[in-house]
């Protein structure tokens, strides 16, 4: 139980951190912090609750990781139903609290939420087949990433800085193209706010982690130097 | 004693750093750091001073985190005023040398020194409750990631890295909201220059910060995988 | 096998991550990443593989680290030539899917593709000698931050952080005179795609990295505080 | 001999990542790295020094850092002249190579090389007495942080980052007053090819960060946990 409270609090922070820094810094007029900074600021949440809470949980705070990690043999079937749903519930409180300080503001308009999308709703106009060959790409090399540093063989303790500045870089490649997903739990919390488009593509952004996430399992396995349980 | 000059020094560091790149680097045209690089200054400040006076006095630098680490049941109560005084002079030195350094500027004015404020005062106006949850959320995830990554079950030497670098995101996010404070010695001591509004305003950046850590204390006890004293 | 496994998936990402997030992120308008995002893009994918693989293939990328570290006798001379295979593989197949992934945007245009140049194709008029010079110094520092980070008395697992940063730092100063090469696979892997002038100029791209890679390694081998096989 | 030629390689990649960033790709247009990419520049040079030749020399690459662990107690009076001989000559030699490659650039004028100056020649207008205050206190801040994250009881390992980044953090507060020095060698080297003015104000460029060394080397010794020689 200690492992889903944990799990709710990452989620959480990692939207308010990610999609936060997006919905009330990045646009600031001449001193707002752009997609440089959301990339950091999504990474950053990753860095710190892996050194706060990775001791408890492993601190996945996305569903594609908890079955991706399922998939290359580190974590246990029955715990991925229950570690989905903490992760979502803790995303929806997540979008929920920033959707109580962005509405604080005078003039505050919803928008896009930070919600992912596709075609005419991709930040630069990308293609639903770009879309989803960059979100498989991207989880896929996320998962790569995550179970390669965690891998036994691996400099002890800087997991957590390799996972986290992995996010950072993969918002610093696809946030054009998608808002950059790579995470079905932090995209269902803002879809939930937008509604309307972003409910009706959100099927992509689970359907394409997961995807990626499972690959990354397998591949992994045959990569690994050994086989560990 | 040693204790009290090393959060001295580091508290003065947060303020000349974190409040000093605000003042003197953010808005420079064209080339100024901007919000990323404040949020950035922030951090490595707590960064720094981790490695540099952690093994003396702890580091904490702020009394939220003082509190919070008294409510967690890591800190002696004895000792609370003792370090809350430390800071609140570090502060309010850094400010001092900020300002003799800022005013040999030509043309130098005051303006808002970087305190924190909502309402009219909050950069982006939002009001004084969505700067009082921002507050509360932002020192409570602050503290969930000083007791996580201190806790003897997380990976060796990395907490200053995780805490600093959470700063860093807090700022990343916040900004905008109320200049960002999570921490009263800092916001106080802006508030003696600027006065007026700054001082009106800043029992919020006492209140919240405290609150949220009081709150982070109790949960990371619930959450933390053993007790420790 | 493996090993040559790890080298491709590795190059491929240095591709994705460092030129594509040129591509599709560096120009967007006003949050766009500008030159300090793809300089940190381009550590991060070294980061996070040095991480992920460094322990299967030692994590090189690069064909100019693959022969610095032959020279400064720290890699097996029958390995070099299949570790060399791997990269330019890995970093075409990369530059095939950024290519899948940026087509698919309304109105795309090929344009420079984040190719190296130099004189007219230097981001900002270079001439051939400065390219050169700038190429070689750059390389020849990178090995030597390799060679030293990675030696038994550097601190156990900073290696891949060292690294890492040292290709953004590199990033940093020398986007704007070559669009930063010091790797050969990752030249040819963007020039394969614009033809003409790229292909033209790559050799450069080969010879520069290699020399100032190969100088580096006799250095170190001074430098080195004992002999390591 | 080897610790020099380290010191000798260290201060000018120094010189050439920092001031190179600086003159190369600040000003850039619309993609320029700004005053955060240059802060994060001149921090990875040491970052990638201290993991590079930490070993070898000690990666001092600045007078002040010197002159301040002998102050300290850490160093040992016969060995600074040597170094600080090192550390003009290194960043000499960086300078000229950053001179080589920027005048390969059509239109290249030198302007202020990166010279660090005060009065009409600071950044942004700061008179002598700020900028004399800004340098003393950031070489004190400097130092403590190099003395206490290098001392035996901080973390293992964590030294270089912690110290790289504390020179990130500085220019990111004070390249618009003086354009940031805290090192002596840095500033010599450019002031050689601007001549004039930046020659007629180098003294200071001397005084304040020895002077600000000194002074931390003997709080240091105060604050310091235990006496270590």
């Amino acid at each position: 139980m200690k492992k889903l409270v944990a799990e709710f609090f990452g989620t959480m922070w990692l939207v308010i951190g990610g999609c936060g820094s997006a919905v009330l810094a990045a646009g600031y007029p001449e001193l707002g912090i752009g997609f440089v900074g959301v990339s950091i600021a999504f990474g950053l949440t990753v860095v710190t609750m892996a050194y706060a809470i990775g001791h408890i949980s492993g601190c996945h705070l996305n569903p594609a990781v908890t079955i991706g990690l399922w998939a290359g043999g580190r974590f246990d079937t029955k715990e991925i139903v229950p570690y989905i749903i903490s992760q979502v519930l803790g995303a929806t409180i997540g979008a929920t609290i920033l959707y109580l300080i962005a509405s604080g503001k005078s003039g505050f308009e919803l928008g896009g939420f930070a919600a992912n999308g596709f075609g005419e709703h991709s930040p630069d106009g990308y293609s639903m087949i770009a879309v989803l060959i960059c979100e498989v790409v991207m989880t896929f090399m996320f998962l790569i990433v995550i179970l390669g540093a965690t891998h036994s063989k691996a400099p002890k303790g800087f997991a957590g800085l390799a996972i986290g500045l992995a996010l950072t870089l993969i918002h610093l490649i696809s946030i054009p193209v998608s808002n950059t997903s790579v995470n079905p739990a932090r995209s269902t919390s803002q879809a939930i706010f937008v509604g309307d488009w972003a409910m009706g593509q959100l099927w992509l952004f689970w359907v394409a982690p997961i995807v990626g996430a499972i690959l990354a399992g397998y591949v992994y396995k045959y990569l690994s130097p050994d086989t560990e349980d």
